[in-house]
């Protein structure tokens, strides 16, 4: 009867059309990206301005009903589905939100709405002669108030930033429906405690972001690609360090691959080719980029490959000579989920170390894992200028035939994989966040002075606990 | 007797000689750098170790002694200097915690305790091929754990953002002395709210910095200066953008001044000489650098100029052709304050807007100083790429010959340069933060909600309310 009057009431405020109950409507909203969770909400309410979305969160007060806040639903820990809890919870879809407030060319800023799609942000601010640089592989559907919400990463962090970076002023409706304002846009702004940096990675428990500032950039249009060969972890982290040495930041993408990652991708990937001979044990794949027209881009790296190889550090390299060609060689890095996904079952971390340990986290997981799965194939394959690598174990479904089988390696390699970046003062999950999924490894892994501190700033925020009950914090 | 009791003991803490009581010895440590403020500590304590700060704040604890802490004690808005409250208080100085604790190159970060000097950090990055960008008048004096307290900005924000972009990890003395260890050298690290946001800029209100990892990056020594003459701020604001839209984020520095306040650098500064002739209103003075040797950065700063002069952006423009000609330009810069001085009263302002909006706000704010206060030279001055703007009122001594006088003038200019300033979404301080100067100012201009909620904030971290009581916030 509760939930049938809250109903009403939802539908008298974002209409009949935007308040969505039945599991053929929901369930595009209600299960994850990866089809790993499936939310309880009771309902999925879409609402298309600020003023709907806090007349819905005071209803929820008055009701005492939880929020779960959705933007595109690509997350992938869970962040964005309704727990199962004791009191109802409504999913909050911001994607009708969706409006592009202003584009500043001057000030180098854009003021969207949350539910704005990244692509459109990009495409948006390459009419104007600017660069919005986050770059992830769910660019064509993830939402700006989930990239906000999450601390998004992606392939462009090494030279743009993280999400948090690329932030200058945020509007939230608070727990309780009081709007919050620090839509601003400046670059200096030193007035006391900057609260949108709490937001920015809460994942929802704190507020329902609603407009964004996204600060703009240069265009880099001038590009050139290539794909080198080394011998090792601790190659490809010179090699780094001594291309920036003459190129500076010009690096816009430096990701490795260990061959048994190329390996199943060209096992799996319709098409796909390697460009070079696969007889080295690890690849890098690597873009840099600049304003300038005029600068050659390619030669540039050519001369800074060539005296890699004459140090020694890279045993061969291919630099694409067109577009097409620079493709070629990114399709390789891009079909890494489709691929592995096909070679068996998958199991992934997202984790983060000093860029200076990752031969040794590397060396160590490798060894862990071939002592304690001997069964398992092990890639390699992450956003090596960031310290982050995703350690993939393939389980073939001839040696782990069964589901129960498969997810107890999962477990096992997970805590193994956490482990060994937590010995070496890293992260647990470097950029996707803690969602639902890794409430209880936080736990474990996280000091307690953090949890508390953190709890703290949760009963500051959303005293009543209605935000998104489940993630980041244990319980409902 | 309370007193001498905790003096006592804090003597067996940190030593005698480190605990100072006589006004002889507290003097400097009590007077705030521009001579506005005297502190009204009980003593000044310089602990050598993050251990001694611990024994010392757990001391205050048991005795509810107030603290402030203090680094550099550069800061112009007395943030680290003692208010009179009704419970005595101690001056923290964190100086002699003055260790470089590593230097990873290969991870481009530095680990360093609060008390080492911004000149030694940099120092030492370019004896490991490396930079740390932060650039600001004080850099012999200042300190890393006052930097970050109060995110600052200085000269170097365009291209490298301000503090907060420059850290990566914080180890932080709490309130009640337990010791929050933020000491990660990660990239990308999403596993909860990020708590150092917190510290940094908060002005010493929610603890005390011990140590800090910053980001280092890769050295730009390739650079090239020119000084431009131009008609009027928007005219600044379009070169701007049309050289980044080729130099990309090469510009270093893109500083404004007027020509009022350039005379009176060429009137009081010794042997300063105008590198071109004073003929126009506007002048901006710009740096760009690149890594890379090889690349002609004279030769592409005239070929963009010389397209601005083509596009009547720019009326005259000089391009320093050695090392000796470019220092003289910027001295005309960095001699600013000292000059000032020299002229009169000063009266100064941090303000910043949208960079769209710097045209209209020097309008405005030209348009009232005119009206309000004709005996008065105003002089404009700051970092245009960040939309930092400091408002220069100078009052002759003939003019305004007593104290009061100046005093109620210089009121007068604050208040309608920060209105001017928050009618166009900007701010009241920019990069000096608000320590006990504005505290008043704060409570007019920020919204109640943010106030509220940073209350909150503080009573999570400092419910005993003993960390520097009367910034930010208004009383004890």
């Amino acid at each position: 009867m509760t939930s049938s009057l809250f109903l009403e009431q939802a539908r008298a405020i974002v209409g009949e059309q935007r308040v969505l109950t039945d599991a053929h409507d929901t369930d595009i909203y209600q299960r994850d990206w990866r089809g790993r969770y499936k939310g309880s909400a009771l309902a999925v309410i879409l609402p298309a301005s600020q003023s709907e979305v806090v007349a819905i969160v005071k209803l929820c007060n008055q009701f005492d009903f939880a929020i779960v806040p959705q933007g595109g639903n690509t997350g992938l820990v869970g962040g964005a589905v309704a727990k199962e809890t004791s009191r109802p919870t409504i999913l909050l879809n911001v994607s009708r939100l969706n409006r592009v407030i202003e584009i500043d060319t001057q000030n180098n800023s854009m003021t969207v709405e949350a539910g704005c799609i990244l692509a459109n942000v990009r495409t948006i601010a390459e009419e104007n002669k600017r660069l919005f640089p986050m770059l992830l592989g769910s660019v064509g559907s993830c939402e700006i108030g989930g990239l906000v919400s999450t601390n998004a990463g992606g392939t462009g962090v090494l030279r743009w930033g993280n999400m948090r970076e690329l932030v200058l002023g945020l509007e939230v409706v608070l727990a309780d429906g009081t709007v919050w304002n620090g839509l601003r846009a400046l670059r200096k702004d030193n007035t006391g405690y900057d609260l949108k940096q709490l937001f920015i990675g809460a994942e929802g428990t704190l507020g329902i972001i609603t407009s964004v500032v996204l600060k703009l950039f240069p265009r880099v249009d001038n590009t050139a690609t290539a794909m080198v060969a080394l011998g090792g972890v601790s190659e490809a982290v010179d090699l780094l360090r001594m291309m920036q040495s003459t190129l500076g930041n010009r690096i816009e993408a430096f990701e490795i691959m260990s061959r048994s990652q190329i390996e199943i991708v060209l096992a799996h990937g319709n098409g796909l080719t390697a460009p070079m001979s696969m007889d080295s044990l690890w690849y890098v794949l690597i873009e840099i980029a600049d304003s300038d027209k005029d600068w050659d881009a390619s030669g540039q790296l050519e001369a800074v490959l060539g005296q890699a190889m004459e140090q020694e550090l890279v045993s061969d390299a291919v630099i694409a000579t067109d577009q097409g060609k620079a493709n070629r060689i990114w399709d390789l890095r891009h079909h890494v989920s489709e691929c592995n996904k096909k070679a068996g079952f998958t199991v992934s971390n997202d984790t983060s170390v000093p860029i200076s340990k990752l031969p040794e986290f590397i060396d160590k997981v490798t060894a862990r894992i071939a002592a304690e799965i001997p069964a398992a194939t092990l890639c390699h394959v992450g956003h090596m200028g960031d310290g982050n690598i995703h350690e993939v174990v393939v389980l073939s479904r001839a040696a782990y035939p069964t589901p129960e089988a498969c997810e107890d390696v999962a477990a096992r390699v997970n805590l193994l994989v956490h482990e060994e970046s937590v010995a070496l003062n890293g992260s647990i999950s470097a950029e996707h966040g803690i969602g639902k999924m890794h409430v209880e490894r936080l736990v474990r892994f996280k000091p307690a002075l953090d949890l508390q501190l953190m709890q703290g700033i949760k009963s500051v925020f959303d005293p009543k606990r209605l935000m998104n009950p489940g993630t980041i914090f244990v319980g409902a």
